[in-house]
């Protein structure tokens, strides 16, 4: 709203996006043993949930047994849990001069509930924004992929994974849309490219970013 | 956000504001049987938690153990409240042609998260018109009362309650902001009054409004 972009003034700040299945959680991890083993303290967190808040929150919002929220709610509540996770875990590891790799970010929140939903994507950017003081990652890998292939690896599937393949769809296409705006911030990969290699071009790209 | 003010096309709306102690309760639920005795359908609600999901973010807003919150963490789980009541409560009867009274809307995010906190006004306002798609009473009844002699009432406080006596000075000229910049919509009225004076002023305005 008022405010403008903010990136980190310490640190870096790095964010995986994609869709179900597209091994954000696997690639985080791999970056964060790479930049460890190179001696950087790194900080690995994941939205929805990694606060207390945000555990309770991210009940209530993935669990079959919420039923029907209104989607207006649904973004809100998400919304919620990216302030707290902001303000409490990502700027004061980034103030401490820390690398940051979350898994999910403002992005998601974009592409589910703004392309996803019927919600007007603009309006769901401005109270994203809002919630996390409009801090944006300096670099943004979103591994992209089909959403067909990523939803066969889940057997049981949560409120969002159980959504039709049109709303995964959409969900793909919303996540591209970002990329392809701000393709200085972003690295978009397949997703169904060899492990090593992905892990191999998110290190050079990060690599070059590091303070 | 893109929408304008939006006021029940059937039905009406009648909302209750004020600091804790002031009687909201107690004049919502005489003008209620009055209503009732008149012979109209009356649906009487509350912010937040008059829904399954917001008596979850009641527990995690209020609670004593929730402990510090984000001040935009709070204000955004106040407005997945406000989107879900009004979407799944409020918006339902007004189309039966009923109507809604409420303890609690929007003003109270203003005044307790925007004026009471460190937060813009007009931020906090932008995300709780979109979370109620701008829906607006259409009368506040503004029961106003000095914050000290309305927490005399209460030997134990929730987190809200239980902040400093200007945060909650602060609330109160937040209200009283809100009526003065549009008199056409509110009555305000002095909270030490006798009940049924109070109750009266507030029947013979409502009655005005009636459809």
């Amino acid at each position: 709203m008022s405010e403008g972009r903010v990136y980190a003034a310490s640190g870096l700040f790095v964010c995986f996006e994609g869709g179900e299945g597209a091994g954000k959680s696997t690639q985080s991890r791999l970056l964060k043993d790479t930049l460890e083993s190179a001696g950087r303290t790194v900080v690995l967190t994941f939205e929805p949930g990694d606060t207390e808040v945000g555990q309770a929150l991210r009940q209530i919002v993935l669990s079959p047994s919420t039923g029907e929220l209104s989607h207006r709610t649904e973004a809100l509540l998400y919304a919620a849990d990216k302030a707290e996770h902001v303000d409490t875990v990502v700027l004061p590891a980034l103030a401490r001069g820390e690398v940051v790799i979350t898994d999910r970010y403002v992005d998601s929140a974009l592409a589910y509930q703004g392309a996803g939903r019927d919600l007007v994507v603009a309006e769901v950017e401005q109270v994203n924004r809002w919630a996390t003081a409009d801090l944006r990652p300096n670099l943004t890998v979103l591994l992209d992929l089909e959403p067909s292939a990523g939803l066969d690896r889940f057997a049981e599937r949560d409120r969002i994974e159980g959504e039709s393949l049109e709303f995964h769809q959409r969900v793909r296409q919303g996540f591209l849309d970002l990329a392809a705006a701000d393709p200085e911030h972003y690295l978009v990969l397949d997703a169904r490219a060899d492990r090593d290699e992905i892990a191999a071009a998110i290190r050079t790209r990060v690599e070059g970013l590091l303070p």
